[in-house]
């Protein structure tokens, strides 16, 4: 970012509508992201004797006398169903199952793309989160795993808890897990960056939606004193004795727990409370700017980082809170620096889990994944501008993959071990198996190239 | 099959034992058959903004305003949920879930190699008919259709009823209905060999499954008299004086309908009695040799036709049919003439429904597709040996999905209309895409050789 000339709202409102335009024509010309396609060679037609009748019957055999094998015998073990409800769609709120499609593609080529996995978007003609959970039971014999995505609060907690308490399959719910892995690795290289020691350090978490509710507990397991941590939501600071806390437990008990559990001194009060002589503020809360004024940061300690996540236009501008102090900023924006992106996480971390067949994904698989990628970051040289590595490094899949995988070996929940070495190599072959699969049907037209960008956005008008 | 040389039952087992070996080492070689791939360009990371975060975010607002254009933004006009229970897997029985995923699974790569569609292989975790019936629901706003595969009878009859009731998405059993599509496909043409008119002769259906009772409605829709039909199970030939007919009332309520609607000369007793002086015998039932009897064939009319479908060995060998008088044979397997196999049906029939975004499918459908099928075969040149087109005609897909497309239409069941000639563009460029993409990731090595076939074949021993 330039300091000279800093862009306007209105510059980068309209930088922002042009991958909209782009979306709007670009989606109906491809007619979908993802497609199925073979893994399995096809000599000629007598091949489909030994895919399908007669000989899949020995295939089939084998699973029912063991069925963890279907790991084994078929693409299971690399299935992930992404699946929504449609309840929370971006910043959209409650659009229905099929208007949340195309989020749920966009998840599935990015898994593919990114991460090899195998990933299908399924959204649910229902809200009700038992019949959610239920779902999601009903579809554990296909798959190796389930990213929930877009889920109301508080049902997705209630979602994500029950789920994994019935599958033997990872159940991931992206915007609590997901966000909280790479926040926690952008803060790992902030405190490094600004030299104080973060499990001293005061903590405010803006926003008590999924991201941060999940991003606290993670913070906790991490090592983070719960007192350390203040948070607020769109009533104030979260502490034990504010006036709605019964009607919290009832509704939202995982903030309730957290509203017991933190904030030590017990502070109260409005938002501009929670900013003053603390370390670091993360905000995933509602889109800026203005949601983070200023003056709060201004009353914020030395070497302030500031984390303003809220998409497409961060809490507050990077270069305002760097005017009022900051040292260290991030956002959720590839356009700008420390991109904060859960790109960075689900892929890689899936890549892992699926690897050593695991059950589940424990916050400690969570957290040697933000350590990972705090590391990948680090041995490049971290400064105020390079906490956190970015989505074209793209050696840091494989690295998280490898992390995720051997502790959830080391956990007891992986159904298979493998070494460092052969989880290195086979989720390297995966990964680039994806990319070169992709790229060469690109390549050779079998998957075209889009109408040139110019005459789309001529065509589309301001 | 040559009249000199026949080969035995205990070679013909051998020769299927081969593919079943192949199955087993090939299977967990590849592990898996079908992968998801990208369908879309990636020219770089910046195109993450077009297909996901912010840009996603336009088309799911068109699609909030009008739900069915998530059959233009997204991929879901070509998803195929492939639907198990896992209750009656090929002949395998009850083997569950993730048994039948490997069938599944090749069904997904049959759908796309042959009819270009993106299916997924989804097996459930219940055998509640309701249940199953309801998760067809809640999936419906992710796919354009859904194949039903291998759920045990009756209830398959129930669930196909009611999931075709409550969804606007075609639902198919392809037990039921793909199997009847081609087994008319190949009555018509042999009934135009023998040059006999098939609305004035006597047809019995030996096993009143899934199969059968779906094949006799068909027939009846085709206009086949009702009363024409004899049909048979174990306990004898089925007509509305039977003792179990009450029971029967109860518990299959289809097969009782066929009871009393069939068999107008009210004919009485075994399988053997089902077979004099009638004009063709379609066999669904258990596998043979054995099943029918070449003396039962000797007492069939002149000219007798006899389908012996079941898998992996027909109920007769079709020398011994032959041998006993029959004019026309055809049987389920690949290596002797004439297959009546469900693979020349689904693959077309959906690539039309999906490429209209029909709403259901209905037996008028099924019946343009099986006319289109004979038709096919007949422009080629019938004969005894040749009543239906083999899989590798390959033209009788795309021709399908016209014929399909076009009765949707004109029921009045299709979302879209197109013309004959888009129709048929369209399907042609789909399904050479899905071919021409797997060959070319076969040839350049993304999806590799499997080992020698021999020296899997030796290493596994007999």
């Amino acid at each position: 970012m330039s300091e000279e000339r800093k862009p306007t709202v209105e510059e980068l409102l309209e930088k922002a509508k042009k991958p909209s335009k782009l979306a709007l024509a670009y989606h109906p010309f491809y007619e979908g992201k993802v497609q199925v396609m073979p893994k399995c060679a096809i000599r000629g037609f007598y091949d489909f004797a030994i895919w399908y009748t007669p000989g899949v019957a020995a295939p089939c055999r084998k699973i029912k006398e063991d069925p963890d094998l279907s790991f084994q015998y078929t693409n299971r073990w690399n299935y992930v169903a992404v699946v929504s409800d449609g309840t929370r769609v971006l910043g959209l709120g409650d659009i229905g199952p099929e208007a949340a499609m195309p989020v749920m593609e966009g998840k599935a080529l990015l898994f593919k793309y990114l991460g090899g996995v195998d990933a299908f978007p399924i959204c649910l003609k229902t809200k009700d989160p038992d019949e959610i959970v239920r779902a999601c039971e009903l579809l554990e014999p296909s798959f190796g795993g389930i990213n929930l995505e877009d889920i109301a609060k508080p049902k997705c907690f209630y979602v994500l808890e029950k789920a994994r308490e019935k599958l033997q399959i990872p159940v991931w719910h992206d915007d609590q897990q997901g966000t909280a892995t790479v926040i926690l690795a952008g803060l790992i290289n902030a405190f490094k960056v600004v030299g104080k020691n973060p499990k001293e350090s005061l903590i405010t978490l803006v926003g008590a939606g999924s991201a941060n509710v999940r991003t606290a507990y993670v913070l906790i397991r991490w090592g983070i004193p719960p007192g350390n941590i203040i948070m607020v939501d769109s009533k104030g600071i979260l502490h034990a004795s504010r006036e709605d806390i019964e009607k919290m437990k009832e509704e939202n008990p995982w903030k309730y727990d957290l509203a017991v559990k933190t904030n030590a001194e017990g502070r109260t009060g409005d938002i501009s409370e929670a900013f003053k002589g603390v370390d670091a503020v993360i905000g995933a809360s509602k889109p800026g700017p203005g949601t983070i004024k200023k003056e709060w940061i201004k009353t914020m300690s030395d070497n302030a980082i500031v984390f303003a996540c809220a998409n497409p236009i961060p809490e507050i501008w990077p270069w305002e809170a760097k005017e009022a102090g900051a040292r260290i900023v991030a956002t959720g924006r590839s356009d700008f620096e420390n991109q904060i992106n859960n790109s960075l996480g689900f892929p890689g971390i899936f890549r892992g889990v699926l690897d050593v067949r695991a059950k589940t994904i424990t916050d400690e698989m969570c957290i040697a994944a933000a350590e990972e990628l705090a590391k990948v970051a680090e041995e490049k040289g971290l400064s105020e501008t390079y906490i956190i590595p970015r989505m074209d490094e793209w050696e840091l899949y494989p690295r998280e993959a490898v992390a995720c995988a051997l502790k959830s070996i080391q956990d007891g929940v992986a159904r298979i071990k493998l070494s460092r070495q052969e989880l290195w190599e086979r989720a390297l072959t995966i990964i680039k198996n994806a990319r070169e699969s992709a790229q060469l049907l690109m390549r050779e037209g079998l998957i075209k190239q889009p109408p040139p960008e110019e005459e789309v956005l001529k065509s589309m008008g301001p």
